[in-house]
């Protein structure tokens, strides 16, 4: 269904056109680009309340701007769906994070209007400063530099190296802090509470108010009072508005806050701004979700909602006939609370992800001992080594690819120092719909290269269980738990935990000729194909390694001892990750099988579904026993059909 | 030689006995402390200046706190001397940073005084929040938990997200900013601006004074006036003095700026400190090398200046009596301005590290070319991103150790839009005297699984060179350079520079039996063992891959074609490295060679001088030598000596 869009947006196709439209008209083209998110998101999913939340930012800086030649960089890109369809992609937006068509985050190589490819958060300060340094280098003295970063990304640390840097350059930069309180959840943190306070006018404007009342009571008393008076007003405005802001602090001259849905407003300010040299931070105060009643209201539930009834507000929820398995999120989460509740060391940590990684269930349940700290990764890493440190034993729960932003902190404050922190890694392999940025493909590599730590990946809710189990015990050190995004496969899967030795894999079944070891969930792809194999007459064996560091020397003994080929399965990046570790071991010991490495092979793999990435790279069922196929030579006669 | 320690200093071996002096006698114990550490740096060598910067400081939390029970976190731990000589470490002080010695850093297996494990900087705010955040947990209500940072660490993002986790966590937290206007070099950025503006009081005291003395005026109009002018100033000090502070804003109390030299003032600040409850920030102002003029004129040379003579402060050098190699750092340093005066592409950045990476050069004769951002390696690399997508060259050039702070940067912001940053990884393979926190040893393994980078290694300065030349032409994407501290190998090593073919090895020299391939300066150890094989009749080959991304193809189809006995050498881990990049290759293409790989093995290696390191992890050139006798069989006769 070809969803249509307003009269004033479908005459849009390029911010050139844009800028046709008279001032006055703004304000319906904003209406008519919300109407086209809402239609477009609602019969084909994405992120939702963010984009909402800037539709009049967005019309505001492409029709003051001169992009693509200004350059404008969307922080994290969650909220850059407008920006989408007012630059050439209005038409092909449907396809937005469907496999094969374009991405939901702004993206280099999809147009010229996306100036940085973004979806982690934080970087588009850096980014724009660095775009306006070679700016002023090449002498492009006119050209605009703006970097729209929401308060939740401001938490990170990334943004406030690059305050601190474009503070001392003198550099065309404008930041617009999209102020609404929220990242994924509620933001958290002093900065966040302090934006609130300057927005909601206390104490500041507060304090200016009784100050002036109080002057001008003083210039009653006469002319020289009056004259004295006015000189500390002066005095005041001079220096407490200037330097009591915390970026003016850091050497940006600030302006707002100011309303970020009146678009006419946002021009004149914007204009303005065009013309004042220097960093810059303009501060918008908007709604995320604005425009949708529900969207504003539950803000964390509509960030990305799935799809919805765009009248009713119902959210479409596929109905099975019998129980499904459920997410390895909402493992996690109700394990963690489980544990904790008998082990009083346990706490829990999130970077901004309580909704989801599902430690919100913690928040909920032991509010002291579950912390959201912000979009915040290092932090969150080394704030639980120092919890570690005290004999307690925090969950770190971090998506795989986010972890990539602590990962000196996993090596310098946790490995180094054997402290018992687990670290469980959500959104290993890929992370669908949210493509390249987002995949968590080079866990495996990253992390079996650091001393002392253990890392395991579960093949099932079980086993995920099991090794929270084993890894809140004492004394176990750095502990990674890599798992999935989605669902899981056991319906059944609230059952009685047990430690697992550690480095133990598991033999999956028993076969012959070839074996297929895997690691983690994938490891339920490896199932399916020795089922179909099976019914063709190939029996090949399955392992789960369950941990590639240690490794189970004697598992792999025993496989190289019985068997001459070999294939390594694994959602992750097949430079220096699982596979890479059992041909160090065949190597080691003078074994000499074929090994078959399948996973993530060495490029960036763009969005979809897990399914057809791993179709894709060529390790899902039908790949593996293509595979198998290829190098057994036997085949029990008995099951050969025809 | 034994230096001994003042009257004071030596009866006091733990913070127990210094509390038995009175107030008045710690002005001269702090002197007694000064003099110990010039004493035994001047002889042992060291970081100096920063810990003659922090005797009081360190002296009065010793005598105030109750330590260890009380938890003290010192940020990089480069100022902690005086913080071990107080601790137990006195009299093997001297074994400071020496192979099997103590380590440089504070570190929890070598003291309970030594709360966390440091080395990089910017985690002690975070580190003691945990502590903090487990103390409240466990009703540990009067537990200090006291963090000691730098101006310059207060520049990195991870200081930044625990300040901003911290505001908002009720618990017992005392952050010390240290502020002496220095990272190694002078800290640079806008809070540094900041703070240099708080300390030298403008214009905040200058405000309130200019506002006290008009109150005074307008008091003098009469008795309502005066009323209304105590009104006004009361005013003015809770909400500006409040709320004008950056540390205010983000929800800590602010103490200071208070001059950190003053010992009992610093004792009495603390005593009354330790009974405010929440979050709290002291701003001491120190300097750093305080006490010694030298290091208080040249702070960045004396930041760790070597051995020397404590009396006339020179600084001992190394005669030799003919021409010496460079350093690779220099190497790098001058280069770097060579290509760059041709190729007006090229920039240069550091994070916080122009005179330890030789940048300083560039800086001098460029400096609207070369960036130092300070302690922000995050930063540094997205910074460079956007340099590089408006067609500039940007040359980051961080430490390998820490370059894991940047790690997600360089995937997510360079490498999945192939931008064309060259990251020179500085102080790969050992660093040396500082230790576990600073080898280089995972960056082969964590880079080389990143899709589109290319991963490179110099034998030589003339090979850091051509790959220096060859990094900067048009479109090569993401190029990394890694070499290692210290001097290279070639007297003659300016010469003039050609690009290298990308992906391509070389012959060092021809053999049999035996391949060895090496990647980077660690193959001079080769060339040293091979030298020693051939006078014993073993004539081993030896390939420098120079390249571990991508792999010369070619070069190793040969080697596996030719030998059935390789041996890979590197200066990294073991894990995912180079030698396993080679044995994938070998698995992908059904070679069976026997492969020994040598390189770092799973465990952290502690500090020592870097052929002590290659001796004790096997890799040096007699280890080498002893490899390919273990596995050679035939030896020329001709050479067989005896």
């Amino acid at each position: 269904m070809k969803v249509s869009a307003g009269n004033l947006l479908q005459k849009i196709n390029y911010p050139s056109d844009l800028k046709q439209l008279k001032e006055e008209e703004l304000k319906q083209l904003s209406q008519e680009l919300r109407q086209y998110i809402i239609d477009i998101v609602s019969v084909n999913g994405g992120h939702f309340g963010a984009s909402l939340g800037v539709v009049e930012l967005t019309v505001a800086l492409h029709y003051i701007l001169d992009t693509p030649y200004d350059q404008l960089v969307w922080d994290v890109g969650h909220q850059a769906y407008g920006h989408k369809i007012l630059t050439g992609r209005r038409d092909i937006f449907d396809t937005n994070r469907v496999y094969g068509g374009i991405s939901g985050f702004p993206k280099r190589s999809e147009s010229e209007y996306d100036t940085f490819g973004v979806g982690h958060s934080s970087t588009s300060i850096s980014a724009a400063l660095g775009m306006a340094v070679a700016s002023q280098y090449k002498g492009e003295t006119n050209r605009q530099h703006v970097a729209v970063i929401g308060d939740g990304s401001m938490t990170a640390g990334l943004a406030f190296e690059a305050l601190n840097h474009a503070g001392i350059e003198n550099s065309n930069l404008l930041v617009i802090l999209n102020d609404n309180n929220m990242a994924i959840d509620p933001n958290v943190g002093a900065l966040k509470e302090y934006l609130t306070d300057i927005s909601t006018s206390k104490p500041y404007n507060r304090f200016r108010d009784d100050i002036a009342r109080m002057l001008s009571k003083i210039s009653s008393y006469g002319p020289d009072a009056f004259k004295m008076a006015k000189k500390i007003e002066k005095s005041i405005k001079g220096t407490l508005l200037k330097k009591s802001n915390l970026f003016e602090a850091l050497q940006f001259r600030y302006f707002g806050p100011i309303d970020g849905h009146d678009v006419e407003h946002l021009v004149g300010v914007l204009r303005d701004l065009r013309d004042i040299p220097g960093p810059k931070l303009l501060h918008c105060v908007t709604v995320k979700g604005k425009g949708y009643a529900l969207a504003e209201k539950d803000q964390t539930k509509w960030h990305a909602p799935g799809l919805f009834d765009k009248i009713t507000g119902e959210i479409k929820k596929a109905v099975y006939d019998k129980p499904q398995p459920p997410k390895y999120q909402d493992v996690f989460g109700h394990t963690i609370v489980e544990l904790a509740e008998k082990n009083d060391k346990i706490m829990g940590i999130t970077p901004a992800m309580p909704s989801g990684c599902s430690l919100n269930i913690m928040m909920k349940a032991m509010p002291n001992r579950a912390f959201d700290v912000g979009i915040a990764e290092q932090h969150a890493v080394t704030f639980s080594a120092g919890l570690a440190t005290q004999g307690l034993v925090p969950f770190c729960n971090i998506y795989s690819s986010f972890m990539q932003r602590a990962y000196d902190q996993v090596i310098h404050d946790v490995a180094i120092q054997k402290l018992n922190v687990v670290f469980c890694l959500d959104r290993a392999g890929f992370a669908g719909a949210d493509g390249a940025t987002h995949h968590g493909a080079y866990d495996l590599a990253y992390m079996r290269c650091i001393p002392n730590i253990t890392v395991s990946a579960p093949m099932n809710e079980e086993e995920l269980r099991n090794l929270m189990f084993t890894a809140q015990q004492q004394n176990m050190g750095p502990f990674v738990i890599r798992y999935p995004r989605g669902n899981g496969v056991m319906v059944d899967w609230q059952r009685p935990m047990k430690a697992i030795p550690v480095g133990k894999g598991r033999k999956v079944c028993d076969g012959e000729e070839v074996a297929i070891l895997s690691i983690g969930a994938i490891g339920n792809e490896v199932v399916k194909a020795c089922s179909q194999l099976n019914t063709e007459g190939y029996h090949p064996a399955h392992y789960d390694l369950r941990f590639v560091k240690p490794l189970d020397e004697a598992l792999l003994h025993e496989v190289f001892t019985n068997f001459d080929k070999v294939i390594t399965v694994e959602d992750g990046c097949l430079q220096g990750g699982m596979g890479s570790a059992v041909i160090e071991f065949m190597s080691d010991h003078n074994y000499h099988a074929q090994v078959i490495r399948l996973g993530i092979p060495d490029k960036f793999i763009e969005h979809g579904e897990q399914p057809e990435l791993w179709a894709e790279c060529g390790f899902n069922a039908t790949a593996i026993a293509t595979q198998v196929r290829n190098v057994a030579v036997n085949r029990t006669t008995q099951t050969i059909a025809s």
